[in-house]
């Protein structure tokens, strides 16, 4: 019944009113976050069907929360609410120069209570992709055991599974990032890593070498993502790099990765070819950084195909 | 005693408080917005005399409007009221990669109820350049009557006829704006189209082959907008190409157009040569671009002459 | 599968930032209201399900719509959107003395092309209850026969009908009004008039006369709502005043109506009293003044047993 | 041609977006204010012809200024722009207790350079009043001298001449301003102290004794302003105490008593009795009161009389 | 060199720009706020030296906190930055009925890992008066410590201590709190509880009962703060209810008990008698509750004196 | 005690919320600036001590502008607060296209009632540089005095003087700018002239050709700002062009020079060579540019580090 599934944490996102430092900030928009919650609403956008399994505070912030991502269309029946833990914060720094930051308040948050048995194997084996990223094993022990048991589950009933490092160093120690990631990375269909993921998590910078040394653990896809460049895909059999499309100002970087994820596994739904789909992945990607926050910038099909060149605009 | 009259719908414009898709839009702000009074009010801020003739709803928006073109110092004489429709509105989309949208809230409005009869000869009469738009036409049957009618009444009074296309398909079919325009344009004395409505209306792209078919019509001058580039202009007897001026950064660029058409008839009510005249036609256009609003950057003589270099500018 | 089914239009709300006369407002906020989404979102929120029936336009306001409603978690499956008219707007005005106004921009609107042959009588036959208002039958003649429609689809599978005048003598005269909801109103088992509706519909300006006047066309129950001052209920065999809870400071009034409704049906759903009904209908009402905006102050089941005094509240 | 003429300095008004102490208060609005032009601005919105006379710095407030103006259809054609001195400024700061305060930045402004050659001898005498305000003669020794220059020219021209005393402490000393201010007030028609100021000026606080003292300098009609509980008025042959309009919110004070003086001038130019122009002046005053802004909520005839209930107001 | 020395934990305060839900406030405005900095900033604000004692991350809010309470003049020399914990942040929602609520963000802050080694004796020495709060015990254990720390230090140097209970029962159960506010009350030479604290800590809502209860427990005085209605204090000799200042319109009712802290405080170290200091003390805390936010609103000495009628008002 | 003392006036700034001519901007967002103020920040958040002498009015503004500067951790001892003088006031005016323009509300201010006997010769005498512009001397005669004055405390004391030129037309003509300015940095040990400013002081454009009219009136240093592309500095021994840092997106060049001087003068209380110095000064004045406003881009020197490439940034 679901196209994708996947599970993780969603925070509210704090986006300051203007760049510079927080500490001069007087407004803040509140908007909401969470890298496999974007990438279900990149899904949806893109015409199909996504689940987003998750723990939220039964707060103000959880059911805002709930709100708007079952209001995007994504399946959200697996979400509960957890009576004794905060649904998770966290503020963005814009900068004109240099990285945005990022400051968390998700310790011992609702999804940080995430269990094995808040998993149903149904659920998961009604989809033909779950997705899962690095983040939600840094979170907590219990997180951890249920991202190995999701994978249990998908293995067993046959859903192919897509992995993202999304390598967060305020939540963890590189040692036990690289540990933990490669550890779980080895069981996914395809991995997407960044560049500089790639030299943390096997000590490479050349996509070529990044994506050979996930092949040889026997992932069968590898896609790196190279940012304004564009991604190089690699599999046993075929290679290649894919050129990014240029966006003339970036608005916000943030969740473009996860735009990225989508794009690609739209394209792997759809039946496109490794290379058409990652030339989708490029172009979600680029689309998503033109607009302030994590999703609001996610394109349908229709606002790809124009953006690519593929289709005409519609007449103002 | 009017320099240049003009006659159309002004709307109340909600501008996106930030970029991006309008569901995710919290904040508006209201503005104005109508290619005629935009067009006005660019012939008063650079020194001119300009009257406009208008309907408004009895309601909020109507007085909001009215203050705002009276305020900016255009004769509003004669806008009249109307108690039975509601003042048109407008939501602007703004983009960072493609086109800006907007979106109408014009049907059945006051202005669409314009009628012949509405029309003051005498009025029109005291004026040098009446300017018309393609917009107008569009509303309704009685605006495009209304349209016809000022027509006859200028070339009876030998007051001079602009006229820019303005090409918008949300208010009608290709076909039918062809028909139009093509009609009220082989009356006027000068027309202004832009590349892309030079293909709808005279299946050319080509600014010397538009500016062409249009002579061919018996226009007496010509001008092709060419957006940042510049423009062409055209009469029977010379032509030539004026390059724009380069503007760093574009924040809006809806009104460009606008202020280019009052920077043109500025140049002629001054007795610039064409050349001249387009070269200031180009230099408002693009001063037009960095405000948001289609009229608040419209700049006075002084700035578009410090703007061209052609003046010093003032000490800090 | 459901409790409760309704159908009509929902416009984008556009609220002043500040209170006083529009055209000196500078911003405005988008929200969202429509009585029977009001109404839809007031029984979710109370607990029970609701499904809304309506058209939007295939534009970003229409998927804003969309997208908050089923946020909601009103069932949404049987919405359409349609790609040849636009979603509504409104802009309210608030005022600190008088009332409030609404200036609509809804003529021509997708939600008014509903048409008998979008109802799809199984999904109507799934609910206990039907609610209408007198404000879709005065959208179009197609909207008109849309409500005969349903009512008839309703009254043949059992479903019992809740109807709420709403008249808004901005949309249809005082006598046509009257007409079409007296003509609905009869049919219905529940009718919950205002008292200046009342005067209008049955020239009766007191909570007996009114409901008596109805109760004599062969309605089951009615439901005066007299404001601040609380509500009379009548039945063939009993009546009585309940009163109202005080405000100490009305916010927006507006969606107070569809609150009182909601609370209403809700207490029906749940068993109550007729007496205990009104009374929950009542708090619901008032609750929904305090916040700004015609759904955002709904309350949950707790927060109106709280409010009424009936359960401790929360400690900070 | 005019009803009524009047002269005076008019301010950017920044106003707080919030009440408190400044110091925190992060955001301000920009409006415009000045007693004069306030009063020119009610006369208009109330249905007469008023001129105002005054001095604007040759910068972006001042034109701000007098488009804001001029927009709301008061003449300006007597209005010079200074090109040594700017526009002023000033900040208000509401509080929720206590009073409202003022930070004037007007010192040395372009308004306090009129001069008697800045009057138009015909222009004044083509109104039927003048209306002038103990703050002009407060700004410089020069508008000190416009003032009695303004009332020479009205004497002259039978220009009937209305005087509200606005005593600002900030301006000058009360024992300059009482000395100025009775020697300007003798020479009015119609004086319009506040209660206060009747103490600072007359040394009296019962309004039947300020009036007499007023009566005894030979001024013709007096209205002592009482704020929220109304006015008193007398002539050496009537007089009487007219209650004031209950308003249940006052949002922002400053500019009642313009508005008050609009109403009351207006009731004159419409010939009402003096009772009837004090309750109209009541009313105008109170509805001020409910819009933040100094001119903002100043009403139409049509809103007064619906206010007062001497008309029933629009169907919503 | 000191007056008053305090130590505790301040947060980020997140305050809404409107009142209602939190899930549909789009902006949040950047405070402060936290008891014992609120109290100390109040201290200052009435013309006394305070000192505050704490750590803060060091991150933008860190740096924001510490910059604000700088301004405001309170002796930060004290605070220390922790480079492994964050900084707290709390979120406030205002509802027009019913009680604010606060959602904190403060597990595992910088300020919970307050230790015993961070005091100076000889800077908790120099002060008169030594503030303590019931929030900073119930932080963690080593802020427990710190606070027993604290007062063995004040006692050794002859430091007056003043203790405001402030249960959060976020923080902690109604049993452990109870538990260790009376631990630590009981050491305290003035004691300042709230009516519904009385319930929690001693049993009784009764100010002569609750106040009786903690003299018996060797407390010297004991001021009970009853809300709008005033206070009751309590010695071994005297005791006297003192009525509260009316407040028209209470815009923000946190912090106010802060402001009451420091307004009785500053009457010990005036000299005044205990029944003038409480005086003092409504009269702070009523006008607090004016302003948004904790400490905004705190008066000047001048301030107060005026709002209690003791000294006239500046001239506007 | 101090590394720096500076004197000067700072201003309230209103900085417009979008960019564009004022007239059109409707809200304004309290900031503070002053050159000097500016600069005494900037050298305390690169780690040094700075103490800055000035007078403010004793209103709202006054104590924002103390509370934000001795927030920042600039010492103000020796501030004071002038009772018959206003906190000046300044508007920017921010354009996309040529340069940003600023409105001053500062004749008569408090500041430019700073007199000789203002300063503390021991004050002065504590610090190891004194840093003047040639603001100071152009408000007022007193202030000329008193920047005379404490030229002649620092050579009394050994104290080095740097000297901002700063020529500010809108204060005083082109002549007496030049007479007062060279009077003055005649006196100093460094110069820090930008290329107009030489223009207008030794009329020269080329840095070598100002360096050397300077080194010959016997100033020790001069470094010549050339914005972007970097700085020239020169002594009679040495002199090199050193290369600035490019920025994407330039936000507010106001501040950067202020940034510049900060950077230097850091630079030299750090033992740097002046090669080195000159460069932190470009990359402090670089970043300062990025963010809205004059101070609050100001970096710390981590900050300025990983912006020179000198050192890694913190990880996300």
């Amino acid at each position: 019944m679901l196209d994708v599934v996947t599970l993780g944490e969603t925070m509210v996102l704090m986006t300051p009113e203007i760049s510079g430092p927080l500490r001069y900030v007087n407004k803040f928009i509140k908007q909401i976050g969470g890298a496999e919650s974007n990438f279900a609403i990149g899904i949806v956008r893109l015409g199909h069907r996504a689940g987003w399994i998750s723990k939220l505070g039964n707060d103000e912030f959880g059911k805002y929360i709930l709100s708007f991502i079952r209001g995007e269309g994504v399946d959200t029946s697996r979400v509960k609410f957890d009576p004794d833990a905060p649904t998770a914060v966290y503020f963005k720094e814009r900068r004109e120069y240099g990285e945005s930051r990022v400051y968390y308040y998700r310790r011992g948050s609702a999804a940080s209570r995430l269990r094995p048995e808040d998993l149903d194997p149904d659920y998961i084996g009604s989809a033909k992709y779950l997705h899962l990223t690095g983040i939600t094993p840094a979170l907590s022990e219990s997180c951890y055991q249920t991202v190995k048991e999701a994978i249990k589950i998908a293995k067993s009933r046959s859903v192919k599974i897509t992995f993202d490092p999304n390598i967060r160093l305020k939540l963890w120690s590189k040692e036990r990032a690289r540990e933990v990631i490669m550890e779980l990375a080895a069981q996914a269909d395809i991995v997407l890593p960044g560049v500089s993921e790639g030299e943390i998590l096997v000590g490479e910078r050349e996509p070529e070498k990044i994506a050979a040394k996930f092949l040889g653990l026997g992932v069968g896809t590898v896609v790196v993502k190279m940012g304004k460049q564009g991604a190089y895909y690699a599999t046993k059999s075929e290679s290649k790099f894919i050129p990014g499309f240029p966006i003339e100002k970036v608005v916000d970087p943030i969740g473009a990765g996860d735009g990225f994820a989508a794009g690609f596994v739209t394209g792997l739904l759809k039946g496109y070819s490794l290379e058409k789909a990652v030339r989708l992945a490029n172009a979600v990607g680029a689309i998503v950084t033109t607009v302030i926050g994590d999703v609001e910038g996610l394109p349908t099909m229709d606002e790809v195909l124009v953006f690519m060149g593929e289709r005409e605009g519609i007449d103002r």
